[in-house]
C-alpha cells in the first residue's frame, strides 16, 4: 500500500531522523516546572520551525497555558482531513538518581532510546513527522490534508485545552484524527485502543496548628495532620480493595461478556507482569476481578506524593502545621469527573478528624472515553499497523487517560483512531523511560501507510 | 543569697552578653546536616574558646558523632562538683518560608529575640556561661568546681552520646548535674521538670514495583506502596485515639493521685492553649484523658513526614516504587524502647498489605526518665529560680525527650536537676523559635544562684 519510495526514504534517513529525535528529547519540556525554567515554548518553537522547514503552514499558538503547535498541509478538497495530534510535553524526571543515563541527554543502549519523553510522546508525535516528512520528499505531496496539532500540557492535565479548542474548533476540524500515544500491548502485537480511563487529580489538605510544633511537647495533645491525612487516605479503600468515597461506582459501565472473552484471549501472563515490575503479584485494586478488568474497565484510586512535614535525611520530630496528599482517581466509561468530586468533598468535610480540618483542591479533570471500533478510519488504522508490523493488531482498552481523545469527541465530533507505537516496558513517567528504535522505524511506516489509506476515503462532509 | 557583685556585673553587660549570644545563634549549626555543610564542629569550636578565654580548662572533644566541648574549673577538692549540661546543635529551620526573620539570623523584636536555637538551646547555655563569667570577673572565684559538657546532637537523639559517656565516666562524674533544656509551666511560672518522656524514632518503609510506574497504565492492579503506607500508619491508632501496636501500653506507669491533684491546680486552660495554637480543641491522642496527662504521662504516636512519590508542584501521576513514613514514639516511665521497636517491627511483619513489604529502621532511641523531687540540688534550684524570678517554682513533668538526662541517671548515677528557662510559646522546633530576654536575664541570675548555694552543699561522696 504505501509507496515504495516512501519505505525507502524512511529507510535511507534513520540516522538523521534518529539524531533530529534526540534533539527534540534534550527539550526538558516539563509542562509543571515554573516559568522561567520551563522549555515548552523553546520545544514548540522548535517543532514549529520543523514543520515549517518541511513545508507545512506552521504556527505556534497560545492558549492561556503552555503554547501548542497548530500545522496545516493542503492537497485538495477532495481528499479528506486528518488531525495528528500529539504532546511534546513530559513528565518531570524525578527520582533522577534512578536514571542511568541523563533523561535529557538521549542515548542509545541496545536498540533502545532513553530519555524523557523518548516513548511519550515526542518519540510517537515524531513518527509522524517521520512520515510527513517522507511523503513530501518522496512523494512530492502527502495523499491526504493535514492538520497537526501539537499541545504542551498533557502530563499535567491538559488545563488549557478545552479552552482553546471550544474557542477555535474551525481551526481543528477534520473528517478524522489520529493520536499515536499509546502502545502495543505485548511486543509485537501492535495494538488499536478503543477506551481510556479519565482522570481526576486533586490535593486533599489537612490543616491543624498554625504552624509546626515540637512533636514532644505536644504529642498526644494535638491531633498530628499528618495521622489524621494518613487515616483519610486509608479509609479511602475498604479492605477489598474498593474505593469508600460515596458514589464512586454508581456509574461504572459493566464490561460486556464480549470484551470479557477478547480480553481472556490476550497474551497477559499477570504473574510474569509482575516480575517484571519486582512483584510478587498484581494485588492493587479490588479483590476477585482480573489484572486487566482491573486496569481497564474498573476506578482507581491511587495517591502520588504527600507533602508536608520532615522529608529530608535523618529525625525531625515536628508535628507539621498541614499535610497534602497529591491524589488521583481514574475513571471508567459512564463516571462523570464532576460526580467523583463531588464524593471526595463530601469525604473530605465528614471524614476529617477531630483537630484538623480537610479540604479538596482540584488539580486536574477529564472523562473517560469509549470510542467507535467500527469507523473507516479505524480500519485504515489496523491495516495500517498490520502493514507496517506484520501483524494484525490487537484491540485493546488503556488504563490512562488521554484528555484531547474526550475533546476531540465532544467539541470536533470525532472518534479519534488511537493507534500508539510504545511497548509495554518503555518506562513511562518512570525513570528509564524509552522507545524501542524498531517501534520508531515501524511506527513512522505506520503512519505513513495510515495517511494513504485515508486519502482514499470519502470525506465525512460529503 | 547571690553576691550583689555578681548580680551587678550581669545587668552591667547585657547588651554585650546579647551580641555575644547573638554571634552563637549565627552558626547553622545543624546536626542532621550532612558533612560539610553542617557548622557544629565551628559551633563548638566557638564555645570551647569561650570557655577557655573566660579561664576555663576547655576542650573540643571527639564523639564519634559530631564533637562535644568539655571545659573544667577547679576550685577545690572541698567543694562539690556540679556538671552543667548544654547542647549546641538545632532543629533543621524549615519550612523556612515560614520565618518572619532568617533563622540564623538573630533580631530582638518586643523582648524576645528570634533565632533557630533561641531557646532550644543555645539561649539557655548561654545563660550559664553568663553566670560563670559573673561569678569569676565579679567575685573572683566560682563557688563550686563545675564541668560544663555541651554536646552537638541532641537534636537528633544524642546517638553517640551514651558510648561517648560509657567510655569516659570519670570526666563527667560529679556531685550534681543541671541541664537547661526546658521551660516554664506557663510565663511568670518557674518550674522544674522532674520526668521526660523518652523516644523511639523510626522510619516505616514500604517497597512496592522495582520502580515508579504510570498509574495510569497500573493503578488498580500494583499495590501502591504509598496507599499501603497510609493504611499501615492509620492502622497503628484505633478510633479511641489509642496506639496499635502490640504491647505498646503494657508498661506504662499510671499516673498517681497526688500528681493528678497537683496537675489540676496548675495554671492550664486546655481551651486557651488550643488557641494559642490556632486549633478549635486539643483533640490528639486518647480519648477521655486530661490534656496533661495526655501530654507528660501517656505515650504518644506521631508521624513527622513521610517521603515518596511526588511532592513539587502541580500534578504528577506516579506509583512509587516505595514510601517512608518517620515516626515518632514518645514513651513514659516503665515503657522500654527496644521493647516498643519490636512492637513497630512486629506490626511492620504482619500488617504489610498484598503485594508490598514493610520494614522498620531505627534512627533514635531514648529511655523514659523519672527524677527524685526531694534531692538537696532539687531543692537548691527551686529557691535559686524563686530568688532570681520572684515566685516559687512549680513541679512539672514534659513531654520531650533529653535523652542525657537518663544516661545521667545510669552512667553517672546521677538525677540532674532540670531547670530550665524557655516559655510556652518559644516556637521550639518550628518557625520563628524565640527567647524572651527577661528569661535570659532572669536565667543567668538563677544560674550564678544555683552555683552558690550547690557549692554550700556537702559533696556526694563524703
Amino acid at each position: 500500500m504505501l509507496p515504495k519510495g516512501v519505505s525507502e526514504y524512511l529507510l535511507a534517513h534513520r540516522r538523521r531522523h534518529l539524531a533530529d529525535l534526540k534533539e527534540l528529547l534534550r527539550i526538558a519540556s516539563v509542562a509543571n516546572v515554573p516559568h522561567p525554567a520551563n522549555q515548552c515554548r523553546r520545544c514548540a518553537d522548535w517543532l514549529s520551525d520543523r514543520l515549517r522547514s518541511m513545508g507545512l503552514d506552521s504556527q505556534v499558538v497560545e492558549t492561556g497555558g503552555m503554547p501548542a503547535v497548530l500545522a496545516r498541509a493542503d492537497v485538495g478538497p477532495e481528499r479528506p482531513r486528518l488531525l495528528i495530534y500529539g504532546h511534546y510535553d513530559v513528565q518531570p524526571p524525578d527520582p533522577l538518581n534512578e536514571w542511568n543515563s541523563d533523561p535529557f541527554d538521549p542515548q542509545v543502549r541496545d536498540g533502545f532510546l532513553y530519555a524523557r519523553g523518548a516513548s511519550d510522546d515526542k518519540g510517537q508525535l515524531f513518527a509522524h513527522l517521520m512520515a510527513i516528512e517522507a511523503w513530501l520528499k518522496a512523494d512530492g505531496a502527502l495523499p491526504v490534508n493535514l492538520t497537526v496539532f501539537l499541545e504542551g500540557e498533557e502530563e499535567i492535565g491538559s488545563p488549557a485545552l478545552e479552552g482553546f479548542m471550544a474557542a477555535g474548533a474551525d481551526r481543528l476540524a477534520a473528517d478524522a484524527a489520529v493520536v499515536s500515544d499509546s502502545g502495543f500491548f505485548a511486543d509485537n502485537l501492535p495494538s488499536v485502543t478503543y477506551a481510556l480511563r479519565g482522570l481526576v487529580y486533586m490535593e486533599l489538605t489537612v490543616t491543624g496548628p498554625r504552624q509546626d510544633l515540637h512533636s514532644g511537647i505536644n504529642g498526644g495533645m494535638v491531633t498530628n495532620p499528618l495521622n489524621a491525612l494518613a487515616s483519610m487516605v486509608a479509609a479511602m479503600h475498604d479492605d477489598s480493595g474498593r474505593v469508600t468515597i460515596g458514589g464512586f461506582y454508581d456509574d461504572v459501565a459493566e464490561l460486556t461478556a464480549a470484551e470479557r472473552a477478547a480480553w481472556a484471549s490476550l497474551p497477559f501472563d499477570a504473574e510474569a507482569y509482575a516480575l517484571s515490575l519486582g512483584l510478587e503479584s498484581l494485588a492493587g485494586g479490588e479483590a476477585g476481578l482480573d489484572a486487566l478488568e482491573r486496569r481497564w474497565a474498573r476506578p482507581a484510586l491511587d495517591c502520588h506524593g504527600i507533602v508536608g512535614g520532615y522529608t529530608a535525611g535523618g529525625a525531625k520530630t515536628v508535628i507539621p502545621a498541614r499535610a497534602t496528599a497529591k491524589l488521583s482517581a481514574r475513571l471508567v466509561a459512564g463516571q462523570n469527573p464532576a460526580k467523583i468530586v463531588e464524593g471526595f468533598r463530601q469525604f473530605a468535610a465528614d471524614r476529617a478528624p477531630r483537630g484538623v480540618k480537610a479540604n479538596i483542591d482540584v488539580l486536574a479533570e477529564g472523562r473517560p472515553v469509549m470510542l467507535a471500533t467500527d469507523s473507516a478510519a479505524m480500519t485504515a488504522a489496523r491495516d495500517a499497523l498490520a502493514e507496517a508490523f506484520g501483524r494484525s493488531p490487537a484491540m485493546v482498552r488503556c488504563g490512562a487517560s488521554i484528555p484531547v481523545v474526550e475533546l476531540i469527541q465532544r467539541l470536533l465530533g470525532l472518534d479519534a483512531v488511537l493507534m500508539g507505537f510504545g511497548l509495554p516496558d518503555d518506562n513511562l513517567h518512570g525513570p528509564n523511560e524509552r522507545l524501542a528504535l524498531k517501534q520508531l522505524w515501524g511506527g513512522s511506516t505506520a503512519a505513513a501507510s495510515f495517511y494513504a489509506r485515508l486519502g482514499q476515503l470519502s470525506r465525512r462532509s460529503e
